[in-house]
């Protein structure tokens, strides 16, 4: 049981966790109430050492049909009493009271997941439109059923790409896809997400799953989780740095410590050829940054 | 009648604009003049709310041959009695006698369509070589003829890729590819520019112009202008930030303002299943970055 | 003869020189002397300019097997008695005893290749694992044998990814191929690291060594260093700049001094119609960024 009204969770033996998006009678779509509940979980649930990568589906038919726009009020959450700017933005982004009604709440959930230091695969099941491709975009890898359908559909309702989608994706396809699938506001096919290089790979229906499952199992057993989460923050940093000589601190700090830790294990265990043992967590994740 | 000696201009009644490169007798090789003129262009004549997206091919067999090397003096307008330092550039940027001797034209000419908020399409009809290459670049998608010829080819004459070419074309097809393209000089065709995905789409030589209207017309028809302009502003922001949490602050402002204005108006409308009725300008675009 | 101990060295006439990693009964594995040694080789023997350019292969069946475990002692040369902080790598990146202890030796050569204003391309013979993987993402162009195998398999000793490889990875194969690469700690094969980007071609074993030099002397061979060393310089800048801006106050300044200088002589010749005499000295790179 997760204690969650919009998910559930569970995690196997290996430390692969399975996050569902579960409201299948509306689609899965994308509620105040599921924003706040994936930021919990993804900063303080998948947080626990005994979780060791997370993959992320949805239940019934859908992945994310979006924003759910049949909530009343204001959809968006946004408080329409103030006028933000840039300057308010900057300077009191982590005041909560003031955040509330400007903060995308998409962005609040995709830097939770950014910030996660280990794997996050996304096992994109059916339709995931709007919110519901943007959030997969700070995912670490995005695989797909065939029935998949993914649309960066904003720019229909009049409104934008959120959730740090802009940083995201022409890191993953390219500046001149992005703009494309933004401005088109279309619903892509798997095969067209696959081959604008979106998707790492498109899978039967009943086969996705598992074998995203089995991506994650893969990059977590036998390893160290620290240097697994030093690797995720190295390579997401190091595509934004603006210079080499940034990632090399940061690489050379991550590689001090984990060569002083796990790493020491690691080769001795390689030398010796036996399985290493390591002990590193990460939870107690060194600073590199 | 567009009032320019180098280009002429037609809008059609959806918006869509289409620049012609207009001196068809010398290839619509680039001269000070022109540069002018497409900085005019791109800054006042399509920021009118009436222009929704910007196509921009070439008059004649040729998109674009270079820089008119016939032109009597200086041919690229330099002062060679300044010796610029990195300093003078970042501190004098914007005082225009300092820098009418030292500023590259062409990137003039490319910041000034970076800065337009509407969908800007490169139609290559036929060669397109040096500045004729670079300046495709700042737009937001490049389509062209089987006829097509690409050429980075400044090494050959003892010159450098210019017009801020060396932030976009890494971000268009890689590292590894800009680097080689840059160091060959060579002059691609369609093809091998659509394989090192620097091409969206390769045309017959008499559909190109027409397809990459109706993509700009895709683009603009039923859409909000502030939604559109406020995308491209995120998204060719977003690929030069550092980090995410730079696009959720600006995300976060542009979906504040789309909300409230047009997208109020777009999610209305796609609730009572109806078309909506976009209000918001191009020309009164928040300030978001 | 090269004067170094576990690299040999040759230069035809065309100034295309030829550095190989010598140590082929220990498969070339990278150790704090062959570290020393490229440093030195990239950042004085290549900064000759009778040194147009480098082709970097391996002796023997390997390219470069990794760190040498076998080393006695700390493989990694780290000082375990420090412990470094984010703010220690900023203040004291260049001063040379703190940093011995602590800086990345895969850095240090990979900074140098960066720095090096010449084209360098990895002609990867064979395997190519660890700091012989992530040495070549700083060279401009990867070419590789189909006997190569290529493994950023960090993760398998507890370690991560080193030398600036985060910096260099997501801007050739983009971040999704980037991570999944460095979470499987797989080794590639030939086939697919192309299909992922990373290399430029592969070719047969005998023919690779060939192909390389052959696309370093059409980048060479009757070009401008100046020009070559500028272009270089402007798009492993641009590639980090945040906006375009900063490239356009760089390529300003390299047009500027290109044009003044070898530009001026290689116009004059296209416009004669006859080879360019260029006489720009890569040695004498003028300041841009």
């Amino acid at each position: 049981m997760s204690g969650f009204e919009t998910l559930s969770w569970s995690l196997d033996d290996d430390g692969v966790g399975t996050l569902t998006l579960d409201r299948p009678d509306a689609l899965n779509s994308f509620t105040v109430t599921m924003a706040r509940e994936l930021e919990e979980f993804f900063r303080v649930t998948a947080a626990d050492d005994a979780v060791r990568a997370v993959v992320v589906t949805g239940a019934g038919r859908a992945f994310c049909a979006g924003m759910d726009l049949s909530a009343e009020g204001n959809v968006f959450g946004l408080d329409e009493t103030v006028t933000p700017t840039p300057a308010d933005l900057r300077d009191h982004l982590t005041e909560e009271p003031f955040q509330s009604g400007v903060r995308d709440t998409g962005g609040k959930v995709t830097l939770a997941i950014h910030e996660l230091p280990k794997p996050v695969i996304a096992a994109i099941n059916g339709p995931a439109v709007g919110i519901g491709a943007t959030m997969t975009l700070a995912m670490d890898i995005r695989m797909a059923s065939t029935k998949a359908r993914i649309g960066f559909v904003f720019g229909r309702l009049g409104i934008v790409p959120e959730a740090a989608s802009s940083w995201f994706l022409p890191r993953i396809v390219g500046l001149q896809q992005a703009l494309e699938w933004v401005y088109a506001a279309d619903v892509l096919t798997a095969e067209q997400a696959l081959e604008g290089r979106l998707l790492r790979s498109v899978h039967e229906p009943d086969d996705l799953l598992g074998a995203a499952q089995e991506l994650a199992r893969s990059f977590v057993v036998g390893r160290s989780p620290v240097a697994l989460g030093l690797a995720k923050r190295l390579l997401t940093a190091g595509a934004g740095f603006d210079h080499p000589v940034e990632s090399h601190r940061a690489d050379s700090l991550a590689m001090w410590h984990a060569s002083t830790g796990d790493g020491k294990e690691g080769v001795a265990a390689f030398l010796a050829k036996r399985a290493p043992e390591f002990t590193g967590r990460a939870s107690e994740l060194p600073e590199i940054l």
